[in-house]
């Protein structure tokens, strides 16, 4: 294994999920559901490898799946796209990440990530021989929200800064920015002429009526930002390994390139089944973002019950719950303790953090499931303490 | 776009299926087959997307498939793999080249890459900070084979390689490699304690009773060889994107620590469709195999007519054909002509050569068609010429 790339062992996420199956826990750690998205959704799927689209799809994505992409994202934000040159379909958001990232970061380049990060973004950072600049979120005294300083912003950002890497709705912590933060990161980028690489995937997932604003839409940002996203969170089927990458024509151009020979495409029948599912069942996706937030206040009302101090969750699948008022402080022993003291899996938001103090004593735990296995999660964890 | 790429362009592949698209021309450039794999390959994966198999599968792989991969290799080469630690399943086998020789290339490496070579192998040497160290494989005066000089192996060999990287049987030439010349490229290796990373895609289309045999079944070289292979030629699904990675725990674990930020998994459902066909579609890949044989027999003897020297193909989709008898020198041009002048898309064999007066009188027809198909391109070339 190349040198950059030794510490990085297996994600948390295989981690979790192997010691929660192996402990028979209820696993609220990795984040996928456990009811699939719309039946014809599915029934699509099947149509079209019945129908024969079972070869390569064009590189860039079926040209049905662009175009939908594109309808949604100006739909919804009044974001203009063209499918042909300005939308690329990639292997889930994770390989649109990759792509991005490695397309745009030379040896010695900075990236700016807020913290804590999803762990992808480092590994591929280090990949491409750039170095990661932390911005923590931090918890705002008055609110509770997870938020940054402006000001350690700024201080991020050096001569060699190319890209800052933005996440909202933002797992793990579950801020959605709002626009005077999405301000200030756009006031960066353009006064250092930055790229911004932002991962939306939990963008049709936010709770309360919080709006999710994609960063491309700020004065000056479309013509500087990558924008990502992916169908696994929005339709429920994080198996299914197919996102997008979206932004001026040289940038996606950029990520094609690179994306050619990580993957050369993604599969074409689900393209076709995901295109259709964009224009029929926006119902269903507005129902789930319902379900879900009645999903995060079941999950939260039981972990306070049990004595964690739960943040506040305005978007994503994932909670954030102190330890601290139980008597623990090192969530990542927690983590690896909790499934066979408790029968209940969550992953550890310090493998997040480069200032694994800051996130040292927080638990994720994942409520997209279904309400009796969030019961169950309580009623263990109340057994527990 | 970081610099190391910026020679790369749109894949050819892309660019003359774009092309025989927007001409009309009959397709016999990209390399994927015009009818589908078994039925019930594709009632599998409908039944497993129903039964709801749509979320994140294990990163490494299902273990259904990985076994399935486990017992084929061992029942055709006698080759003994651990599915848990020695089988990674990749977005198809291009996923798997990327992340093997992401995770093995330190910058400045050299990798010693047969020319012509598929192109994603140059791409991805490239963006690992890679050199590559190009061996010609040239027509033997006797056989007419494509083969290459053990003498200019051994010169390509330097303190800096890591990495041979082989293909067998050979796209673009249809070369199956011998045991000689396996042997040869073996000793290299144990003599320079080098990595072997194999590109056997087309493992299962050898023509003639040719033998697929596995760089990995040579002496000292199962410890120090990355194997990989994929469905989509075994089962004429080239649009379903899985491949796997087999070989010693350590070398697939690299790969595995690149790919999780690559790709994290492939589709889950399509895995277990696979896994099956495995079991009990043996006879399917057998009668694929000798309709193929036909196929190239079929569109040589019309190439032949046409005026084309055609060279011996023992193996995959691919025949290569010499331009020069029909009075032309630049295959790249040509190829970029056909379809315009004749209705048929090949593809210029020079893209594939560091040395491109090697292969710039070559063009590389697809034989993976229906009959009618093939008979057609024929029937318009030879009006053509
Ligand atoms: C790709 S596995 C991780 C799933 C996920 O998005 C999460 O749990 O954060
Ligand atoms: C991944 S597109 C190229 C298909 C192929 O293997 C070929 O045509 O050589």
């Amino acid at each position: 294994l190349i040198e950059r790339m030794r510490s990085y062992g297996e994600t948390i996420f295989a981690e979790m999920t192997r010691l929660a199956t192996e402990t028979k826990s209820v696993n609220l750690g990795q984040g996928f559901p456990d009811t699939d998205g719309p039946r014809s959704l599915l029934e699509g799927a099947n149509r079209y490898v019945l129908e024969g689209v079972n070869q390569y799809p064009p590189g860039p994505g079926r040209p049905e799946l662009r175009e939908a992409v594109a309808r949604y994202r100006s739909r919804r934000h009044g974001i203009d796209l063209d499918p042909e040159t300005q939308v690329y379909i990639t292997v889930g958001a994770t390989g649109g990440i990759a792509a991005s990232l490695l397309s745009l970061v030379e040896p010695g380049d900075e990236v700016v990530v807020f913290e804590p990060m999803y762990d992808s973004y480092a590994a591929v950072i280090s990949l491409a021989g750039g170095v990661r600049k932390p911005v923590p979120l931090r918890r705002d005294d008055t609110t509770g929200r997870f938020t940054f300083d402006p000001a350690e912003l700024n201080a991020a950002v050096g001569p060699r800064t190319r890209v800052v890497m933005v996440n909202t709705p933002h797992n793990p912590t579950g801020a959605v920015f709002d626009a005077s933060e999405l301000e200030e990161i756009a006031k960066v980028c353009r006064e250092h002429d930055l790229i911004a690489v932002t991962d939306e995937v939990y963008e049709f997932l936010t709770f309360d009526g919080a709006p999710h604003v994609p960063l491309a839409t700020l004065p000056g940002m479309a013509e500087r930002t990558l924008s990502i996203s992916s169908v696994g969170k929005t339709f429920a089927v994080t198996g299914w390994k197919t996102g997008w990458v979206m932004g001026p024509e040289p940038l996606v151009r950029a990520a094609r390139t690179v994306n050619q020979f990580l993957t050369f495409s993604a599969n074409g029948a689900l393209q076709m089944a995901i295109a259709d599912a964009f224009e029929n069942e926006e119902k269903w996706v507005e129902q789930q973002r319902d379900a879900l937030q009645r999903k995060r206040d079941r999950l939260a009302e039981g972990l306070v019950e049990t004595g964690f101090d739960v943040r506040p969750c305005e978007g994503t699948y994932f909670l954030m719950a102190d330890i601290r008022p139980l008597g623990y402080s090192d969530g990542e022993d927690l983590a690896r303790a909790l499934p066979r003291e408790a029968g209940v899996a969550a992953v550890p938001a310090k493998v997040f953090y480069d200032h694994e103090e800051e996130g040292a004593h927080l638990l994720r735990f994942a409520f997209c499931k279904q309400d009796e296995v969030l019961d169950e999660a309580v009623a263990r964890l109340r057994r527990w303490h």
